[in-house]
Parts: structure tokens; sequence; C-alpha cells
């Protein structure tokens, strides 16, 4: 009855990125790397002409039928959609396992900023599709990077050729995200390799039938290793073994299958290494070393997470905007009825205006976070030594934010996509609610919003006495010098200048209490802490972008996608950055109901 | 592998609700009422028995099922699920079709205030199963107050027994929220009856197999009426008419089922009335009137919304306070290991204790809200005339307040619940995910938030010069008093004191704007204007309610209870109130950013 219409939906507007990528954040610029040198605007354009219609030829219009026949769990196997096996060559050929890798292991040696976009549309698409892919990557990429020659010869290029796919194999039942409490164990064996025994679970992609081996890179203990974090080690586990003559069981059990609400395209499995005593792994790296490895994955995965909840956002917007232009509802308010007396389309109405907006902002003003954190990687790696170091610390300062807004505000801007729907909006017939369930997961897998919030206050800002805040000051400065040159509203200019100022004071009173032995003092806002400190940074890449689109609103009033800019700049710099001065006062104030509040009590 | 864990969920805090009812609101006072003279305490707390009783006992269990096997549309019939048999008659027994109507048409003459109490714990545990029931006495109440004497022979009493259940059939395809576009037709009939003729969506419970006979309350126009809302009449269509020999087929199709992504135990349909030009409605009151009689339903229908929302919200909070006291993970940020070098409960992290928290200010002050906005209403229809007249305004203000809170800040809530349970709260193996998609349906139904911004903006706060939100600055201003005189911190009372001011200053220069003809300057901003009145409503009550808290917790600092009281308004105070300042910049400000934005910029 409710037969749901595909509608052209764009996933995300091309212009937006163009602007982003070359004229505000100037992603071309690296090209002046030698790593990038092979590069250029055309090259860059031409992977992302390749992800946009793959994205919206392939990807998106498989992504009904993923979200609605999960995998199934037939005796102890993982069956994927089979619409996913004709996807899978797709995602491998696009390059996407190895798009940022050296041509020295098949890769094309493109930069994450512009990587990062691609994933964007990709992740707009269909989500679960592009996770096969991506863990595949951040498997390959620890082989690549910490990996015995063995490892690499044996191993990483079938990951890189998409032969393979790989798994992240970190969560364990009884520890969550306490990955201390990491307790697989792994025993040496005479051959060099390890016996590892132990359970996982939440492991993406942990199973399918997509290809004929998967390799999962998992945390250990070495028999005898130190307690906590400082004695788990990296394993490489193939569900298969390769041996002199073939691939072998390796005695990895799928022992069941999570009922994700959503990615549902892509399965969750709890799974055991070692129910027989056969299961072998081989050591990635130095022992005790592993919890290191993969947070250096785990930080290029953070940012992919962010990219991942602004697809998923502007998906939805794009598909409420097209609803909102679409579905006639109700008069205007001005009382000026149309003289044929018919209905208005809803878009006519300032507060589904307003919901659009919000959901703009949020989307666009994402994208400006994920490509500018991304283009601090390509940076940090590759130019010179000053300006490495600078990038470095502007990564790290910026990885829990990009991870974190996306997945936060982007929750909120799902949800105002299927509230524009209506009662449509609230059934299953149309896709908002499907989006929206998948945001969710954003805020939880690879560190939640709490864990994030805990790493920005606790060890980013006041890492090397401040310099990653004292850094992105200059930053933020600079863009006000910008705004000031093209007589963008000063009101915005000293929001920011004076929020920049409070948050750097407040953070030094917070970092003098973790001094002083207050931990708890010190964190108790972090949550807070991180919301403010998000509004700040995107209040900042606004008004950068703001500046530009002013310039060019100047040289030709009449394209209205740089006035549409600046009113969305206004709209989040008039609502977000006026929250800033109250948000300090409370991480300033150690309001302390929850410090006070007893288990008992609730 | 993951099995779900039926825990001990209390659905809603029994003390709670005590310190509520009659420490507060003293609800019990309501008994110096004629009306009321018959209960007591006693009789309150009998019935708040029988439905925490119904709800723990049977609705609870229910719910898991009913959620995962929603009803199945066959052969043009909506078959529900066999538990839902089970508990319909339990229902009725409770007396929930009628217990706030008079003895006289069999009902127990409750307050609204305590019935809502009711309904907060019937919805905690079950959604769907109370809205057979719930829609069940609003179609039976609309015929006692305006239906002739043989609707209130024919088909009241059999909807008052239960013997029949009832829907509101307003919604039509091409309307939505437009009600004004109604379309369906009415042509009178010798006999008095009228010709139905017309489609009508998202009609909960519009089919089942549960009674004999279901009638629709449904608007619609009779032929030559005037357009727009003064031509609206309201009929009641029974799915099945009666005559002298018994009921017969009245042509009412149901035309197809609605997959409704939360409260999937209530059946939600299209259906057309007189596809064979044989359906008969009978009108209710006067021709024209419908949408006026309707609107009187409707204001009763969103406090139960707003309990809807509350009793969402609760379950969830009182599930996910479970699991931060079971689950153990991680290490105190005190570096004090604990002797044994376990992981501690979730709930020993400030950040959980935080989501915790928050969720106990919204779902304890929501309860505020709609019990004292249910409270007013009692006081409206049953006090003395110059009460009932203030009653009467504060009823109307706080509606859209009690019914849109609830529902937004407790899809915040319920998202907090899905948090704290991590990677198990994204799997539908626990319940917090379902409970998220049941709260979303309540910014939605009976008025989208959009909505109730302008209901509040564009008629309440103006209505009769503004005679509402004097008397309710009176209220504020009583607990404010009454807050100094208990010592409680003059910070709060003096945030509380000027945001009243500055509300009233701000809405008196908005309606300036409404009575200069700049509709669209008065209401641009209605959204932030509901979430600034939402803001302060609660906490005005959480202010009174602390006051309280602090006169017991002197007597007996003892009680963790009354602690945790203080405590929770403690961080609604200090983390909401600050906001006051800005919200109300922002709606002074005008920032025209969505007014300015074009439909082709976006």
């Amino acid at each position: 009855m409710l037969a749901w219409r595909m509608s052209e939906n764009v996933l995300v507007s091309d212009r937006a990125i163009d602007f982003i990528l070359y004229e505000v954040l100037h992603l071309d610029a690296l090209c002046e790397l030698p790593a990038f040198s092979e590069h250029s605007r055309e090259t860059f354009d031409l992977f992302l002409q390749s992800a946009r219609r793959l994205a919206r030829q392939a990807l998106f219009p498989a992504y009904r039928a993923m979200d609605t026949e999960p995998p199934r769990f037939v005796d102890g196997r993982v069956l994927v959609h089979p619409i996913m096996k004709a996807l899978y060559p797709q995602l491998v050929a696009l390059g996407l396992v190895n798009a940022t890798r050296p041509t020295a292991v098949g890769g094309q040696q493109l930069p994450m900023g512009i990587f990062t976009v691609a994933e964007v549309y990709l992740g707009a698409a269909n989500l679960s599709a592009l996770g096969y892919v991506g863990l595949t990557a951040g498997a390959a990429h620890l082989l690549e990077t910490f990996g015995s020659e063995w490892l690499k010869q044996e191993l990483m290029p079938r990951l890189y050729s998409g032969e393979w796919t790989g798994t992240m194999a970190l969560t364990e039942p009884q520890a969550g995200s306490s990955l201390a409490d990491v307790q697989t164990a792994a025993t040496p064996r005479s051959d060099g390799s390890y016996d590892l025994r132990g359970s996982k679970i939440f492991i993406s992609a942990g199973d399918h039938d997509l290809t004929a081996n998967i390799v999962h890179l998992a945390l250990g203990r070495i028999d005898g290793a130190p307690p906590g974090s400082k004695g788990i080690s990296l394993f490489a586990v193939p569900q298969r073994r390769p041996t002199a003559t073939g691939l072998e069981p390796n005695d990895v059990t799928i022992t069941g299958m999570i009922h994700k609400i959503g990615w549902r395209g892509l399965p969750s499995v709890a799974l055991s290494f070692g129910d027989h005593g056969d299961c072998r792994g081989w050591l990635v790296g130095e022992p005790h070393k592993g919890l290191s490895y993969m947070f250096q994955m785990m930080n290029e995965a953070r940012i992919l997470v962010g990219a991942s909840g602004v697809g998923t956002a502007s998906v939805a917007y794009h598909q409420s905007l097209d609803y909102a232009r679409d579905r006639p509802q109700g008069r205007s308010l001005e009382r000026r009825p149309r003289a044929d007396g018919a209905q208005i389309p809803i878009i006519e109405h300032a507060d589904v205006r307003r919901m659009l907006l919000r959901q703009k902002a949020i989307v666009e003003g994402g994208l400006l976070l994920v490509t500018a954190t991304a283009r601090y990687a390509d940076i940090s790696q590759h130019a010179s030594d000053e300006e490495r170091r600078k990038a470095s610390l502007l990564l790290d300062l910026l990885t829990p934010i990009a991870k974190t807004f996306p997945a936060e505000r982007g929750f909120e801007s799902n949800a105002l996509a299927l509230q524009i729907h209506g009662g449509y909006g609230y059934s299953s017939e149309y896709l908002p609610e499907a989006w929206l369930r998948d945001q969710k997961l954003n805020t939880i897998h690879e560190g939640t919003t709490g864990i994030q919030g805990l790493d920005l206050l606790g060890r980013k800002v006041v890492a090397g006495g401040g310099a990653a805040l004292a850094l992105f000051g200059e930053e933020v400065r600079a863009t006000i010098t910008r705004a000031h040159s093209v007589n963008l509203n000063p009101t915005w200019c000293k929001a920011l200048s004076d929020a920049i100022e409070d948050l750097t004071t407040l953070t030094a009173e917070l970092a003098q209490a973790g001094l002083a032995g207050d931990a708890n003092r010190m964190l108790l806002h972090s949550a807070d802490y991180l919301d403010l400190f998000s509004i700040v940074t995107v209040s900042w890449l606004w008004l950068e972008a703001a500046a530009v689109a002013e310039s060019k609103h100047q040289a030709d009033p009449s394209d209205g996608f740089y006035a549409a800019m600046l009113l969305t700049a206004q709209y989040w710099l008039a609502t977000e950055l006026p929250r800033v001065p109250q948000l300090i006062a409370l991480c300033r104030s150690a309001d302390d109901s929850y410090a006070q509040m007893q288990p008992s009590w609730f």
C-alpha cells in the first residue's frame, strides 16, 4: 500500500564537496608534498567520481534489501545477502582496501582527506557494504606496518587484493571497552607461532561467505605476560591457516550472531579460538605491544567512524529535503492563501526549513570536520618535520571530536529527517528510520562517546603541556583574521575569539586539578567538555567556510550556493556558539551532583 | 547466545510516585472537591496498586513478544498476537476505559492526576496493550459528551464496557496534520444517518480480532459544508452497524497495515469508508463542529502522550540502572585499584552516573509535569468557578509542554539508556533499542512537536491577553518563595526568577510582532520557544520538589531518597536553567537564517 519510492537521493552534495575540498581546505595543495606528487585535483576527482558512481548506482540501490534481510547464521556459518556478493568485487576494484597505501603494496597513495570524502559517499549509500573492505584495509595496514616478513608475504597481499578479508578482534564478553582485561591466551609453539584460546564478541565481518578466508587481528596475552594493558599482544589469526598443501581449518568457531539494530548487512559475531586446542596465531610485531599497535589503527578508524556518521546523516538529510519539497500540507502562516487554495509543500513552513537547515549545518559541519582532520593526518605523515609535528598534534587533538560530533549530532540530524516525514517517517516503508538505527552505532564502536571525552580531556588537550591546544588556538585565530578581512559579521568573530580564550583558560584550570592529583575533579565534566570543544571546533570551521563563501558571494551575488553556505554558517554560529559560555561555566562550576550521587540512591 | 535476561524492572519508582503525588503536588487534596468526595488517598492507592500489579505481572512480561511478533494482515483483516487476547480483558477489568468518568456511566470518577500516573506504569510496561483501551476511552468520552441519545444508548455503553473498541479516525493520506484538508464525504440519508466515503490512514487499533466491533470516530464533511476547518463534522462509524437483527457489515475496508517501527503490538491501518457505497455514519453533536469536539478529546490525549513518553523513558532508565549496577568493566579513575584487582561496576564511573542522573532528571521531571498538568485538568473541571478558570488557563498553557517534553527529552533519555548498554544496547537481544523506537512516535502523533510549538506561542501564551502566562508566573514565584523559606540554594531561586521575568518580557515582544501583523517574525523561533518554556516549566517543578525534599532531608538526613531528589534537582537546575538566557537571546535575535533560506538553495 505504502510503496517505497526510490528517490533520486544524491547522498551527498557534490558541490558542497568541491567547496570544502578545494575552496575551503585546499586539499589540492597536498600534491605539493612528495608523497602525493603523482596526484592532482584531476586524479582526486577521478577517484571521487568512481566512488560516487559506485555509491549511487550500486551500493544505494542494494541498501534496503541488505537492511531487510540480514545475514543468516546456519550450521555455524554466516551467509550474507546474495546482493553483497555482487557488490564486494566492485568495492575491491575501486581500490578501497589500499587506496591510501603506497604503490609498493598495490595502493593508489591517495591522501586520507580524499579517501575520507569517498567514504562519506559510500557510507551514505550503504555502510554495511563498506564495512567489509574497511575492516580488511585496517587489518592489512597493521600487517604492513608491524608484521613479520612471513605475514607480509603470506597474509597481507591476500588482504590488500581482497582475496581474503580481515577483522579487528578486540572485544571480549567480560571486558567490553576495558581492553586491559582481555584474557585470550597465547601459548608459544616451537615453530614460532602461538596456540590461541579465548572468546571474542561483536566481531564485525567475523564470518561470511564472500571470500575463502578471513584473518582476525586479535588481542591476546602470551603466557606469563604482565597483567593489564602492558601484557597485551597482537596476533594474526586466520580462520583457515595456510599450509604447504593449502588452507586448513584453524579451529575458529563462530558461536553466535548478534542481532544488531543497524548496519544490518554486516554480520557481528561471537567467536572462539581454540575450542579444540588447535588454533594458531602469529604474533604481529613485538610481544606486549599489541595495544599500541591497535591504537594506531584505531585512530584512523575513528576518523572513518566520523565519515560514517556524516554519510548517514547526509543521506537522510537529502531524503528529507526531497520529501519536504514534494509533500503538500497545510497553508502559509502569512494568510495569503494560494490563489488555487491548494496546500503548500512543507518546505515552505519555517519550522521545516529550520529542521532542514539544522541538518545541513550538522552534515556539512561534519564534512568540514572529518576532512580537515584527515588532512592533518596526511600532513602528519608526509610533510616536513616541523609541519608533521604540528599536524600530528592537531590530528591527535581533533580525532575524538571527528569521531564523536558526527555520531552524536548526526543522531539528532537523523531524528529530524525522520520527523520531517511525520507518520510515514515512523514506518519502515520509508528509510529515515533505518538510517537512525545505523547512526546509533557510531556513538558506541571504536570507543564510546564517554571514552572519547576522557581521551580528549584526560590526554589530548594536556599532552605536551597543552601544545596541541595552543596550536589549535593559532588555527582558530588565523581564521578569525581571515573572517575580519572579508568583513564577516564581527559578532561571530568576537564570540569565537572569546570562546577559544575561555576554553584555553578552562583547560588550564582543569589540568591544574589533575596535576594536583584530583583526576575526578578534572574529568567530572568530560562529556560537557567534549560537547563544548566540538561546538568551538565546528564553529571555527563554519567561520572559515563562511569567510570563503563571503568572498565568492561578493563576486557573484546571484549564486544561491554561497548565499546558502553563509546562511548555514549563520544558523550554526547564532544557535550553537552562544552555548559556549554556559558550557564553560558548567565545566568550571564543578556541579557535583553525579559525583555525590551514591549508586544505591538512584 | 545472548540470552535476554528478564530483569526485575520496577518500571517506575513507587517511592518517587508517592513523593510526587502526596508530598509535592498534594493530589489527596483533590478529595475535598465534591466530585472526588468519595475518594481518599486509600482509594487512589488501591487503584494505583492494581495498575502497578497489572503492569508488572502481565503487561511487561508480554512486551517483548508483542514487539517481536506484530499483528498480521491476513485476507483484509488484522490478527493480533494471542497474548493480547489474554491482556485485553484484564485492562478492561481494571476500569481503564472509564476510570475518570462518572459512576453514572460505570466509571470510578478518579482524578485525571491519579489516572495519568496509572498510565505511566501501564505505558512503561507495554504501550501497545494500553493503546487499545486508551483509544476506546477517548471515543466513548466523545459520545458521552456530544453524542445523541441513540449513540449514548447504542454505542457508548459497549465502548465503556470494553465489549467493543473505538478509534480516532482523523488523518487522511493527502492531509496529514492539516485537518482542515480532510475530504471524507458525508451525504445525509433520510433516516438521519449519513453515507460516508473516504480514506483514512495511520488509524491505531483500526482493525483487530479482540472484539466483535470497532467504532471509528471519524472526521468528514457533510455535502455542501464550508471549506476548511469550519466545515468538518464528527461521525461515529462502526465497522459493523447495529440493526434490529444484530450487527451487519458497514462497508469499512482495511486497505493496508503500516509497518510501524515501534508500538508494534498496536496495529496502525489505512482504511476506507464506503468503497461499495454502503457505509453509514452517525453525526456526533452539531454539523461542522467536529474539529472543536475532537480537540477537546485531543487535549486530554496529549497529556496521555506525555504519560506514554514518561513511561517509556522510565522503564529504560530502570533497565539501564540495573545494568550499570551489574556490569563490571574497567577500573576507578582514582587509581586505587580494588584489592582483588577486579573490574568495578560501571555505575562507579562518573560519566555513567551522569547518564543515569540525566535520565532520572528527565523521567521524574516528566512525571512532575504530566501529573501537575493532569491535576489542573481535574481542578478545571471540578472546582469552584474562579479556581476552574485559573486551572483551565494553566491546563491549556501546559498541555503542549506536557505533550512535548517527555517525547523530546524522553528520546534523549532512551538513547542514554541504550548507550549505557554499550554494544549490547545496539542489539535486539536487549530491550533499550525497542523503547527508543517506541518513544519516537510521541514527537509525531497527536500533533507533532512543530505543531505544539506553534500552539504554545501562537495561541496559548497570548490567549486572554497573556492571562495564562501571568498565572504561570504567579505559580513560579510562589515556588521561589517556598524555596527561599527552606533555604534552598539562592542561585537557583535567582536564576528561575530571572527566567520567568525574561520569558514574560520576551513573550510580550513576540506577541507585539504578531499583533503588528508579522506572524512570521512572531513564530519564527517557535521551536526554540517551546524548548525554552519547557526548561522553565520543568525547572519550576524541580525547584518545588527540591523545596519539599529539603525539608524532609533536614528532618532525616540519613534517608538517601531525599538526598537523591536534591541532587537530581541540582543536576537539572545547574545544567538546564543556565540555557535560558541563551534561548531567550535566540528567540529575540530573530536569527533569520531559515527565514531567508530559499527552498532551491538547500
